[in-house]
């Protein structure tokens, strides 16, 4: 084939930070959707897929840790000068729906959402610009029930996409109670809630960045604030060692048991009434879920989960995967997070005016598999490549194809090899490479008698493994069956009956 | 709850020539590709998922009729100030991931791709900016026999999903023979393919528009222009009669069998060499097909049938449905065109310089839907809802948790009424927006009984509807069970033993 000789060909390249998902990358993602989507289902949500596509100023800004111009997400101007972008999240979408639809879905509206989000973070090892989620999410629920019934979907779904019990934990905790040990530290205030705000947000980042930095990273930056190994300087929140011992204290909090826990977290927010509710919450979210069996060796309270986003306003929480993996650098790590959520009231009044409280959870899907991946649970066994037609026969195409044709109205995968036919090594180079079970050959001697050659490849490969060449030779692997009884002979092969 | 004052709320709005789907929308398509992939499976197809971005290079300018200024596709500019876009279709992704993975993958490479893909064109009714494609190509096959197996397996897909034979036509043409066609009418010079390039550019795009536009149209174009109702003109390809009189000859060509339609179009081609070749190509396509069942109900060839895309260099294929539906307006059209493809062998070249034959199919999976729903043949029975479980007391919220838990761990689907239990009229009306089968009612009374009542909502609206005033309050829709019977009487009313 000639050479093109033009100069400036475009790049053969995914985007940076993107890539591309093969065969049982794909099949496998689709099954888990499928699994997690049935779980759902049965908890009473309904479906829901917005367009990846809306206006920035329905998304709002509340992504985590921003460290970019366009603030995290891909953005452009339409032809009205407004500015669209590709959604971040599924929450912020639904926020939208529940504010568009408020008079036609029916309230409490629970809806499960599956599909891609895009972020424009700087792409990192295993970190992508694109990658799933799996919401599921309750509008219009003020009641802890709403966050507890999340929790124990979230528990069941881990376990049926193959998570063990014993392997994950879902852990609890409560923006209320934090705020209310803010208060308690001195920097929130409830008769100016918007005084010390920027110290909160740079609090609340730090806790959320515990299993990264460690207690003495956290320390640093809820102080002065902290060098990192590169030598950059993260301002901090500016807290005196006093405060900062108060806020310590609210992630230790997690004792043996919910209950003291709960007594713990009591003393830590003192008189913050917004704190004592929020314990009352966590206190109600245990006993409905105690009461629906789920204890917690599944669900436990921990204080040490804050969830990084800006919007929660309840109880939050967060699926962690308690086993350890060796990372790219063969050291023992655990796992960590694979879902998180909360409840988050405001966001539908943003667009209303209204206020409707709403919670729900977002399974990291890619992450799930991942994980599901290093453990071996996915991922063994190959999917079965097809019945490979081979072409001896240039002119003889029409009786190729009705081969695969009968096999295929059989339920049997196959195909014919559409290559060029010359070499016939190229073929059976093709059959291994597809992971073909068995290949079909008919010569012209073969077809005058009304016969064809199947050859089982698996056995053939384990004989070539271990025979010798007289055995080899002899090619017990490959029989001649009449054209007629094609279909049986490979069904025998498949180990169909 | 109190009004936010605020002026600037975002609109909630989902964007223009953008929509969302909402329960059985999701789950009917989601059934649909899940049927077709298993088809493109069988025919040993292998899935491949990119992703939504690409680069604007990579993507390339393919899209008919562009009439906006970004050419039809929604891009922005990284920050190394690349242009990066949506994908428009689900063919140069996989041009890009042949090219980028050429020494790995097999070839051929048979691959399937199923995904939204986003047009920047001005939106109408039906017409969105957002919609899916369900593709199959064979990329690294010259053959036809190639081209013939993906019109057999849309005809498999097609009957697969629910367009029972009779319902839908595959039509089979080939540009080469319309490029045989464009040198007899004098506008293709073999020795210098550039001549004329913008001239056939307009002549394939009025042939694409006939059934809109008519022959009469479609004569316009080929000429001097044609004025559109609304008084717009467009320029057409400056056809002399006799020439316009060639290409219109073309598009009559289908004759009663496809031998009787290839001697035609052999006539039509004269002595031109792609022509001849382009007529042997559909015959070897007919041929192939009939050896393998497939007849003119089915699969057939059709001159008239070109596609709009400007990358086609041989077979091009379309699906039609047969059958009419009532337009908004109420008058009678037949459906049209629900898939199409065709060879287009210098896509991958784009990348390489070498050049790499390809052909695949692209199922319109929006419009296929919409097809089985005018026809009834989807959306006839509502999913079923949840079983609600409603909330008389508050303060028992844990043991209405219990309930629902229970009929969810027996695979029963079933919620807990979230919303303010206050009213309990309200709860009945969320039971009725949600189709709830069965309510399931339990009082102070009834604890106290260890009872529960149940509560079967069809049988109740039936009776609701027919029923006197007397019958109605006798309730026999209603019946009081022990709580440990629970299960079982809600299974008895499902209809589940």
């Amino acid at each position: 084939m000639a050479q093109d000789k033009s100069p400036r060909r475009p790049r053969a390249e995914t985007p940076k930070g993107f890539r591309d998902y093969f065969g049982a990358e794909v099949t496998e993602r689709a099954a888990m959707l499928a699994q997690i989507a049935e779980v759902y289902h049965r908890y009473g949500f309904d479906p829901l897929e917005t367009s990846a596509v809306e206006t920035v100023e329905a998304l709002g800004k509340f992504l985590p840790d921003v460290d970019r111009p366009n603030e995290g997400v891909f953005a452009w101007q339409d032809e009205d000068q407004d500015w669209l972008a590709l959604r971040y999240d599924l929450t912020a979408p639904l926020a939208r729906v529940a504010a568009q639809y408020r008079n036609d879905l029916p309230s409490p509206y629970r809806r499960y959402a599956m599909g891609p989000v895009w972020r424009n973070e700087k792409p990192g090892p295993g970190r992508f610009r694109q990658f799933y989620q799996c919401d599921a999410d309750t509008v219009g629920s003020a009641s802890v029930a709403a966050d507890a019934e999340i929790c124990a979907m979230l528990s069941d779904a881990l376990e049926t996409v193959g998570i063990p019990r014993g392997d994950y934990l879902v852990k609890v905790n409560n923006r209320k109670v934090l705020n209310g040990v803010m208060e308690v530290a001195g920097v929130l205030d409830p008769a100016d809630p918007d005084k010390f705000a920027h110290e909160r947000g740079i609090v609340l980042r730090a806790i959320d960045k515990i299993d990264r930095l460690g207690p003495d990273g956290v320390r640093a930056l809820l102080g002065a604030g902290r060098k990192d190994e590169s030598g950059d300087f993260t301002k901090g929140a500016g807290l005196s060692e006093a405060q900062a011992e108060v806020v310590m204290g609210f992630m230790a909090a997690r004792r043996a048991d919910a209950a003291s826990t709960v007594a713990r977290l009591r003393e830590l927010v003192g008189t913050s009434a917004i704190g004592a509710e929020g314990v009352q919450e966590l206190e109600t979210i245990a006993a409905l879920l105690t009461a629906q069996g789920y204890g917690p060796d599944r669900i436990d309270l921990d204080p040490g989960v804050v969830r990084g986003l800006g919007y929660y306003t309840g109880p939050v929480f967060e699926a962690e995967l308690t086993f350890e993996i060796l990372d790219e650098k063969g050291r023992k790590r655990s796992f960590g997070s694979v879902a998180g959520g909360g409840r988050y009231d405001d966001l539908v009044k943003r667009f209303t005016g209204q206020a409707v409280p709403a919670t729900g959870v977002s399974i990291g899907v890619d992450r799930l598999l991942a994980a599901l991946r290093a453990k071996g649970r996915i991922g063994q066994e190959a999917t079965p490549g097809p019945v490979v037609v081979t072409v001896m026969d240039r002119d003889r195409m029409a009786d190729y194809m009705a081969i695969v044709s009968d096999l295929r109205a059989a339920g049997i995968r196959a195909e014919m090899y559409l290559g060029n036919p010359k070499n016939f090594g190229n073929q059976l180079k093709y059959a291994d490479k597809r992971q073909s079970p068995v290949a079909i050959i008919q010569g012209a001697d073969e077809a005058a008698r009304g016969v064809v050659q199947v050859k089982d490849l698996i056995l053939g490969a384990k004989i070539a493994a271990a025979a010798s060449v007289e055995e080899w030779k002899a090619q017990p692997a490959q029989t001649e069956v009449p054209r007629a009884d094609l279909v049986a002979a490979v069904r025998r092969i498949l180990g169909r009956p």
